[in-house]
């Protein structure tokens, strides 16, 4: 399994979610959204070349390679529908908007016209 | 500091390095020779907004951000004069071509003509 090291940031907004992806490019990744409430990133990181093939000797290996997942619990407030995801310069980005907030509950006070005579009787 | 994981290779005419540069692009690294046998490769990941401008709150912080630095010693059949170095998907390559090989010693075995008379007396 090859490490990814994801940095989440919360905006006014969006939730922001941004991914170390070194070497790959967008067609490599795969982001999805399962259950409505998780996200999930995935793929694969190869080595360019096989070092079986005889004509290439591995002096020092620290880069990590092979598939990868990772899994997010999204916020109840996210919007799935809008979510969009970018890939430049080996940095994947998702972004996931907000839903707009509910309207808040506000108990209210008003006046109550006091007529004279019966009501409705 | 930020962490840098780098490959190193051996092919028949090169050494090749190859180095995650997540989020970074070419002018953002630098790439030095040192006293003629240190491959130097230093820069620094940024994040791309800052914590306290008080619209970004940081949910999860797993990359490494700050200032970078590796040295390689560099064998003594590099071609310093032909390092070439790329960087492109975060990814940074440098290879260097390996001098050729100098004339390998061969002890000689051939025949002297012996001839009638004195040497030259």
């Amino acid at each position: 399994m090859a490490t990814t090291a994801v940095d989440v940031k919360e905006l006014a907004n969006s939730y922001v979610f941004v991914a170390d992806m070194p070497g790959l490019k967008h067609s490599d990744i795969k982001v999805q959204v399962e259950n409505d409430n998780v996200l999930k990133i995935s793929g694969e990181r190869r080595r360019e070349d096989a070092v079986q093939d005889g004509e290439v000797k591995y002096v020092r290996v620290e880069r990590s390679a092979g598939k990868f997942m990772r899994k997010f619990n999204l916020p109840t407030n996210a919007n799935l529908d809008q979510i969009s995801a970018g890939c430049q310069d080996g940095l994947l980005t998702i972004v996931v908007p907000k839903m707009p907030p509910p309207d808040i509950y506000r108990p209210r006070t008003f006046d109550v016209n006091v007529t004279s005579g019966n009501l409705g009787q």
